[in-house]
């Protein structure tokens, strides 16, 4: 633990505050919103919440971590010799990172069998992922932290190309009025992702120090909200929608 | 921080309380509320509460704050030497601004196109006005606090500009019974977001020390309570007015 300035202290306590307040919300919307969908799609809403939720006990453990880590007096936040446990992220990851992309797979309602193969093959490569990054961060050593990065990024390839090639037919054959936001989900979830081995990298690449605490804090909240609760919101969405398309169909083959 | 007397130190404790139990009040009320009205206006009673649950946690954490920061003996509140955190409010604003014009714009039930393209203008200008608010309120020099104060005033007015023009041509076109009422709550929106710059500027206007902090933090309490519990009140009663409406169309239409 290095020295900070407080108004460094007080924006990382701001932001695990905001964190709190933003995946708290997104849960109950998620949850309550679950009345609103078809049953083929409470399941992936209860998950949904489940992610959300996860991250907002985290971030409770997390913040008060961080405010007994330092004693902020005349400007300057001193450690207080309680070390900030950052292995929270991690637990947490390993634990809400397969059920993400279960929730993508779960709101796409592809066969039980596709379901089953392609929930299970990501959810375990998010797990492995998750687990090589750890020893990385905990290391001191650069190189430690480069081996251990690189070899979290094998699994993590590996997922994008799922998501894109595997996963890409089955979102081409989503109804029409979802097929959109089915690729807006995938792509934020690629794009969420690549803030974590960036962020995880900043320390390594010569941005130390006090700045470089900030911005490893700052830039994970922020990556974890629009991950969890943004991409939660547009599960919802699609889950919504295809809802009202499917009530539709079922009306129109009544009619006939 | 500066010292204050017992009484007002009380004051403002006491008016954080009241806010909690507003909140928390508001929340259950909509929420409950929620099966009372049609499908189409559910997601903007989760809104609704979510608002003033995101307040309530605010207000639970600045509660906590402000008895931290004095310390009260012989009728004197003495500064503890821990700082009220003020960012709270920040924090709170960037979420629920947003999230109040998005329900209003929901309960007005547009078309997809219309609320999404009015959710997501609205709800970023809102942001935005928040974000170059805080600078100022954390400054010292009054000359930097009305910089940041008059560039905040710009997505302000603009939005005061969509709520009257853009957003009045949509109210025109609401069923007569709720008419009234969607107006009164964006007056009410306009009339209680002139809280917040009034508050701002109190210090700059002279009235200072002890008066001055304790009216800041009055101020936005009461500003708070009525743009956010008092306004989801008004905006679960047009709910369930329109509801009640287009229950009684679809009758008329299947009785035809």
């Amino acid at each position: 633990m290095i020295e900070l300035t407080a108004a460094q202290f007080a924006l990382v306590y701001n932001a695990f505050s905001l964190t709190i307040a933003a995946m708290g919300a997104a849960t109950v919307f998620v949850w309550l919103g679950r009345s609103q969908v078809a049953d083929a799609y409470k399941t992936a809403m209860t998950i949904t919440g489940l992610v959300t939720a996860i991250a907002f006990y985290h971030y409770l453990r997390i913040f008060d971590s961080w405010d007994h880590a330092y004693v902020v007096a005349n400007g300057i936040a001193k450690p207080s010799g309680k070390d900030f446990n950052d292995a929270y992220r991690y637990v947490d990851w390993l634990l809400t990172v397969p059920l993400l992309l279960v929730e993508l797979i779960l709101v796409m309602r592809l066969s039980d069998a596709e379901t089953w193969a392609k929930g299970t093959k990501l959810g375990v490569l998010a797990a492995i992922m998750v687990a090589l990054g750890y020893p990385g961060e905990v290391a001191t050593a650069f190189s430690t932290k480069w081996m251990w990065w690189g070899l979290a990024m094998i699994p993590f390839a590996i997922i994008v190309y799922e998501l894109y090639n595997g996963l890409g037919e089955a979102i081409a054959k989503q109804p029409a009025s979802v097929r959109g936001l089915v690729k807006a989900a995938r792509n934020l979830t690629v794009a969420s992702w690549c803030f974590y081995p960036v962020v995880f990298v900043l320390p390594m690449l010569g941005i130390s120090g006090r700045a470089s605490v900030v911005a490893v804090q700052v830039g994970y909240t922020i990556a974890d909200i629009v991950a969890k609760a943004v991409f939660g919101v547009l599960i919802f969405m699609i889950a919504v929608r295809k809802s009202g398309v499917e009530a539709n169909r079922g009306a129109n083959l009544q009619a006939a």
